[in-house]
């Protein structure tokens, strides 16, 4: 192996990581507390009771029952559906009391049923979690091999004005998936608007997997699943934010890398993203982390199998899976 | 991206490739016919009832309840849990009823609980299927950059006379791991075996993850996770078999790659690390395969959460995952 590879720097927190990204995942999803959210048939996600108690009040919108919550089957299409969840939303917007939907976007998501490739409705973006929608996002490791230092990692700091996250250390370059634009597309532009990276430059885009995991918070529900795409970036490229939504970029070393996403200044949901570069370039490995293999099923975590309702693979107790 | 991949060569086979290795992930799983098989209060494995029928014979062994099956826990120690398993392995071989012992290694494996650095026990390599023990091997891609191919793969074909899959289109290089030998040790000492790797050319491995998946078939239950391993190979490199088990050695390029994979010549479990191999590098992409994030969730199944009990995240239905 090559001498790049540290055998003894210290990254036994990794999992802890990996656990604090999947705090869902590990443990409210076995608590059972939260119902499937059912749209024409299929299960598009999960709601949680403090948002149950404020859908009760739209008895013609969603039926709530002992087993799940669904959206009116009367609602005949995309169209109709799009329509009274809009006003649905803007109802709970007003009434201010979801953390959500204080992050209003102005920009929507799709909500796809699994192995289904037309879409059955779309939503504000802050609404998604609210929902416990799947999310879907691509995310750029923008890096270099330097003569010195060997691997190293382009990292923003998102703008101290954005709604999430603000001031947080975060990946090259990333973005949702917005309705309309497909994912090549959407890393294309994001890495324009984002980091000035040209289109000459973005011929060397190499798509590398994805990354799932779920996570929660105070906002909501984020079963995630990132398009992963790496980047290999000229010595002297130095990028320049376009849009406004970037505070500032730092070159860092694989190392400064991993203590950056161990610190509270990173973006829990996008340390994923890094983790899985570090581990597809043999940073992180075998030899050095002992819990190599959790760490990368934890970096897939299975969402179509959760999202299966009536079928979905979920127990109703707590495994031991977080007693490490 | 690169001009390197193709946009449409059909790869909608892919995800019924996964599903195939996934057979029991997919299906048996869920059916709920197989009991945890228990050692010092671990799940270790799964026991499907034709084994089951067989371990009934060893009272003293085996306690079989109505949940699990548990080797006696009087067995105090690595030691003595090895002495009596491997009696027990010997009645049934004599027996001739149970495929799997027929191909008996004198290579035996060892038996570890979740989370646990410390051994249970140890048992011969052929009988670890019938108790669904989890099985950890390594798989190295052999590959290089052609100068007009592009992308290209040295796969090998397995010997006619192997106990398992003989005469199987293979990877570049695999081996179990077995007691008492290191992971990334394992992978040097099987290309050098395997396919006259250097200690020169084995310097550039490099670990890249590992894939997980749960495969079922007449002998057993297959619950394998592979560390796998790129090994860029000079143009020049032809690879030579050391120890008899290699047939032949053939350089193909990634699209000959994906049609040997299809193909019902290729072994059916190691094709995850092959694609898993394209995914990363680009070559199988989110534009070019519908299912993509599917195909890379059943690449990492959650063998973790399965191998809990008694909370193990395992549903009694079978779900519409089956239906793609």
């Amino acid at each position: 192996m090559k001498k790049m590879f540290p055998d003894t720097h210290n990254i036994s927190d990794l999992l802890k990581l990996a656990r604090k990204f999947n705090s869902f995942y590990l443990s409210g999803l076995h608590q059972g507390i939260c119902k499937p959210f059912i749209v024409a048939g299929h299960q598009v996600g999960l709601i949680r009771p403090n948002v149950m108690k404020h859908l009760q009040r739209f008895p013609q919108v969603f039926r709530i029952t002992d087993k799940f919550v669904e959206l009116n089957p009367a609602f005949r299409d995309y169209r109709e559906r799009t329509i009274k969840m809009a006003e649905t939303l803007s109802h709970l917007q007003k009434d201010n009391d979801l953390v959500a939907l204080k992050g209003w976007r102005d920009e929507c998501f799709a909500v796809s049923a699994p192995f289904c490739h037309e879409n059955l409705l779309e939503m504000d973006r802050s609404a998604i979690c609210l929902f416990g929608i799947r999310n879907y996002g691509v995310s750029v490791t923008g890096y270099l091999i330097h003569p010195t230092k060997g691997l190293c990692i382009w990292l923003q700091q998102r703008s101290f004005t954005k709604q999430t996250w603000p001031g947080k250390w975060d990946c090259f370059v990333s973005g949702g998936l917005a309705v309309g634009y497909g994912i090549l597309e959407t890393t294309i532009k994001e890495a324009a608007e984002e980091a000035s990276v040209t289109g000459d430059i973005a011929k060397n885009l190499i798509p590398a997997g994805c990354v799932s995991f779920y996570f929660e918070s105070e906002r909501g529900l984020f079963p995630n699943t990132e398009y992963v795409y790496d980047l290999e970036l000229p010595l002297d490229f130095v990028p320049q934010n376009a849009d406004g939504e970037v505070e500032s970029f730092e070159l860092l070393t694989a190392e400064e890398c991993v203590q950056r996403a161990l610190s509270p200044q990173f973006k829990t949901t996008s340390a994923p993203v890094l983790l899985d570069f570090l581990i597809r370039r043999g940073y992180i490995n075998p030899e050095n982390e002992p819990n190599y293999r959790y760490l990368v099923e934890l970096l897939h975590v299975p969402l179509q199998s959760i999202y299966n309702w009536p079928y979905a693979m979920v127990s109703t107790t707590n495994g031991d899976i977080n007693d490490v």
